[in-house]
């Protein structure tokens, strides 16, 4: 992106996006970055639409502007509110920082700033998506019964369709449950035949209402992740999205990881309809908790779309997972998947439909099937990889030619599980880590500005870049004691640890600091992903030998995906090395997905397409795998060549 | 038919087929009348698997044969047991017999003996019903899974079902529910993965079994009548019905008729769901009993076909009937609809389809296509008149070109209600009448030849009509007091009645006489019947004045209908004076239409298209409806020119 300032970080909230400066408004920065924002003037500040709450760094804006003086009210201009098309940083203000600074900006977007039509992004630019939902309503006024037609009320309603429009909606196997034709029959009388009639896939009529009710035309996507559900609320109609809500996966009382789980499932009688009903709890909540701030009935959401991995799938629909545990890891069923609402226990219209998205594989889930969808790998020009960061990660290597996919067991340092001081990215977390080479002193940013409590995925990457950049570690990730003597290098229990924050900085009582250990644990994260995208290209390498296989572009999905320095990642040797602006940061791109699946069915088609082109890649049963895995342990890896650019290394002891 | 002897009757249960003497043995009449009989060998004498029982009659066939004490058992020879290919009945016997002498015969076939191909009769001649179930059972060896093929349990089977056959069944969207996609995982690891499924329209798979289980392919087809329901269970491989059993429908106790249940169910709170539950109860029943018969689990019947009349269908989906019974008439849903027996509470296989037939008109419903369907009257040359006589009597008029129904309240006199001695078809009910013109003497055949308690419909038929001959009644249907003087004609409350049983005769300890109001019900059947198949051929006429619309062919339909004298029936003016050997009794018609629609899917296409194509004529609001209902309560008619065949009744005063 054009005109960056790297040390100017910009964090939208409640969206979690993350960008760089760009000498633009906020509005024109937000499109630039294809957030759908809601404007009626088109940015010419003249709606007042666009309003935007500043809620760090508004002393360093441009003053409000005559049109935002206008258009808000004191109150409003006093607690920090502008318009985004007007608002922009002071270039005065830039001109005056010095090389150091390194200034924060936060702000917050209201909900009715984001309802707009939904695009997705690919390598960079954005796209539209089509509307084509499986769900239509259709107004109708339907003839009455008379002696001389005495056509039954089903028939005369089946005749208003297809005079309302020549279309496949309308044919004799259109099926109506006994219910709602029931419903059907005292709703055409109490409404003089005037009837909003829910149509599913040209296949069936699932709702019935009196009057004109076309606009009310809802659908849920959702992202089931081990660790958190994330639902999208939308208008089928338009395409935007009108709330949405996120939630704890309610499982991970029962584990933490999906092996505990499923262990839970084979040991525990009715395990499965447990995490099953725990998973529920949190979907319906997030429906209850959507439609209320967009003021609708969830018995108006007509459908849901739903990705996520292996094992969540199986459990929210009620499948036994325990085989996608035991070897070959088969599941049950890999294809998409069409269920009624009220069979799954899901509180939407109970005659609504669920859609499941494939899965690639046992370790692949219908979450890298979301991935693959929004990032559409599968029309790129130039050999793509793909990475969705999690305990499990997935990768995916494709483009128009070849598509493969495979799973490495990350482990879950990157989410602050067995690092000494790891934690989640909430408050308090050091998200951004920079050494001083000659002093070792250590500069860091924390989530929300809050003393520190412990380091998160993105702090971590940077933790370990720094040292080794400050030669604190050595290529194999051991202390390289010989060289250092700092007073941040302490010892305890007899092993060593680098000191991050000291004690009276932190909020803990003690000093937050990596150990050797925490360092192992990033190393092997880090190699398994590198070495799984080495036998995913050795593979198709044996395939067909004269193919390119050089990866050219990077998408880096997931929240964690999102907020982590390319530099670094690369630097530390977890992703190939390529230029940055070839690395994007694709944010939740399984959780659009499934908004995708939900807005044009075009793409369930796609999906169940891709599953038959997807050469899926068993990683860790490759004869190669050990090697690889040990070689990529290094920093950057043992083989150097891998990395010509990273010119630091050549400073950097080996062990 | 040839060589009829029409003083000799052969009754043949219990499929309640009556016919005339033929010269042939019991196996080549049985052939003739397209009752499906089982036989290895063709009727050659050798196989043994012909066996019937001589109820009645015995005495005057021929001897057993060599064959016959060659394959029967001495103990089935002494009980009456025969082969139907050898026995026949004596020749000498029938020289021997007197004008007077009206032998009669009855057979009992054992229910082995009519496991054969189905076959419906259309105007006499026969014709295969190929087999094109919804149902298919396929026998599969599953693929295992490995870690070089990881694919799941269900796209493994999906993949056997493309090996097996090229099939359609297997597309992407076959849809299986959640409870058997796991129920298919267990059994493929309990079965060394070979399995069973069972696919219904090559749209789901309803059913998964451990080994070869492809032979156990069940449906049942029903008939729901008002009074009675009756179910054929048949095996979908081959087209064969297994076992038959029937039943009073439960919904008689909330009342007779149509019209006091639709009252009920508008009077009472729940008043649906208990006549729901009472023809569940039938059917239920139904479903246990011929399982137990054919040595089945009701597990293994995967579809049921339903026909009816438009309340019977309604209240067994559990569809309000209400509007039926209010003008303008018309049903909730007229077109064929596909059910899970589930939804229904139908007791066959949970993930069974229910197939009901489209209803044509409120009044004219599944039943009446029914009999559509199995008599192919649309593809008659001729014009051809089905009539299915009931309490509510269809008419169906048409040929090749032209097809028409209506419904008439003809009452329930020929079910023996509103009849003072009137009684259904039972042991006991006088069912043949014959009236010595002269003397006025009665002779007359009871059912099962048990003293007589009453006179059932067919009784009541050949009563009239030989009353018009005796002159005891003028064509205006009053007695014809000036004219008769005999002991059979009594007073009882100063007025007249017709003793047809003396009291002597009896078991009920008093006579068994007509009166004139059993006479006025009578004509108010009759003229219902002949004035609603003029008010069609009218309407038929208005919309093309050029057609020919003599009727040339006559199908009753019905257990009534194979019971009535045809001659007689012509002869009070029911139905239009053509001659015998063009006018045909085909049994319960509107059951046969459910068993095509059982074996044959096209059928229910067929249903659908003639839907479009049925012009429904609405008799009681017709203006001419009065006049002509007037003139036919005559006998035969006011007009004789209509009944020019009939020359007795020059002889029978009008009033």
């Amino acid at each position: 992106m054009e005109n960056q300032n790297k040390n100017i970080l910009i964090d939208f909230e409640p969206i979690s996006r993350r960008v760089y400066y760009l000498d633009k408004t906020f509005y024109e920065i937000l499109l630039k970055i294809n957030v759908p924002i809601q404007s009626l003037c088109g940015g010419s500040g003249t709606c007042g639409k666009c309003k935007i709450l500043i809620q760090k760094g508004s002393e360093y804006l441009i003053p409000p502007t005559n049109d935002e003086q206008k258009l808000l009210s004191e109150n409003d201009l006093a607690n920090g509110w502008r318009l985004a098309c007007r608002a922009k940083i002071d270039s005065t203000f830039l001109k005056s920082l010095e090389k150091k600074d390194k200034p924060q900006f936060r702000i917050f977007l209201p909900e009715d700033f984001l309802l707009e039509d939904f695009k997705i992004l690919t390598s960079g630019a954005q796209k539209e998506i089509n509307l084509n939902p499986t769900v239509k309503k259709i107004y109708l006024e339907v003839e009455k019964p008379s002696l001389e037609k005495p056509i039954s009320d089903f028939e005369r309603v089946l005749n208003a369709i297809k005079t309302y429009q020549n279309t496949q909606m309308c044919n004799e196997s259109l099926y109506i449950d006994i219910n709602l034709l029931n419903k059907l029959s005292r709703i055409l009388r109490e409404s003089d035949h005037k009837i909003t009639i829910t149509i599913w896939n040209e296949k069936e009529i699932i709702d019935v209402e009196t009057g004109d009710l076309i606009q009310h035309n809802y659908g849920i996507a959702f992202d089931i992740g081990t660790t958190t559900i994330v639902g999208y609320l939308m208008n089928l109609n338009n395409g935007k999205i009108y709330s949405l809500a996120s939630k704890l996966n309610q499982q991970t009382a029962y584990g933490e990881d999906l092996i505990t789980r499923i262990t839970y499932i084979r040991n525990h009688e009715n395990g499965l309809e447990k995490l099953n009903a725990a998973v529920l709890e949190g979907l319906n909540d997030i429906i209850v908790k959507t439609c209320e701030k967009a003021k609708i009935q969830p018995s108006q959401i007509y459908e849901a779309t739903v990705v996520g991995n292996s094992v969540m799938h199986h459990i929210f629909l009620g499948l036994n997972p325990i085989n996608i545990g035991l070897s070959p890891y088969v599941p049950l069923v890999q294809k998409g998947l069409n269920y009624k609402a009220k069979g799954l226990d899901l509180n939407i219209c109970h005659r609504g439909n669920v859609y499941s998205a494939p899965l690639v594989a046992g370790f692949v889930g219908a979450d890298t099937m979301g991935v693959i969808l929004s990032s559409k790998i599968e029309d790129e020009k130039e050999l793509t990889l793909a990475i969705d960061i999690g305990t499990n990660g997935e990768l995916v290597i494709g483009n128009q030619n070849i598509l493969a996919t495979g799973s490495c067991a990350a482990g879950s340092a990157l989410e602050g599980a067995h690092i000494k001081d790891g934690m989640r990215a909430a408050a308090g977390a050091i998200e951004r880590i920079k050494i001083e080479p000659d002093t070792l002193d250590v500069t860091y940013a924390t989530i929300k500005n809050k003393k520190p409590i412990g380091i998160c995925g993105s702090g971590l990457v940077d933790a370990i870049a720094e040292m080794l950049k400050a030669k604190i570690i050595m290529r194999s990730g051991n202390f390289n004691k010989n060289s250092i003597d700092n007073e941040r290098l302490i010892r305890t229990d007899h092993k060593l640890e680098f000191v991050i924050a000291k004690k009276e900085e932190t909020s803990i009582g003690r000093e937050i600091s990596l150990s050797q250990n925490d360092i192992r644990q990033m190393q092997m994260a880090k190699a398994a992903f590198y070495s799984g995208m080495r036998i995913i290209l050795k593979k198709l390498k044996s395939i067909n030998d004269s193919m390119d296989l050089d990866i050219k572009q990077i998408f880096l999905a997931g929240a964690f995906g999102n907020y982590i320095d390319k530099e670094n990642t690369k630097f530390i040797g977890m992703i190939p090395d390529i230029p940055n602006e070839k690395i994007f940061q694709i944010g939740n791109a399984a959780g659009t997905g499934a908004q995708i699946c939900l807005l044009n069915k075009d793409y369930r088609q796609t999906a169940q397409d891709l599953l038959n082109r997807i050469k899926y890649v068993e990683i860790a049963t490759d004869k190669t795998f050990q090697r690889e895995y040990a070689e990529a342990m290094y920093f950057p890896h043992l083989n150097l060549e891998y990395f010509p650019s990273l010119k630091e290394y050549t400073n950097i002891p080996k062990r």
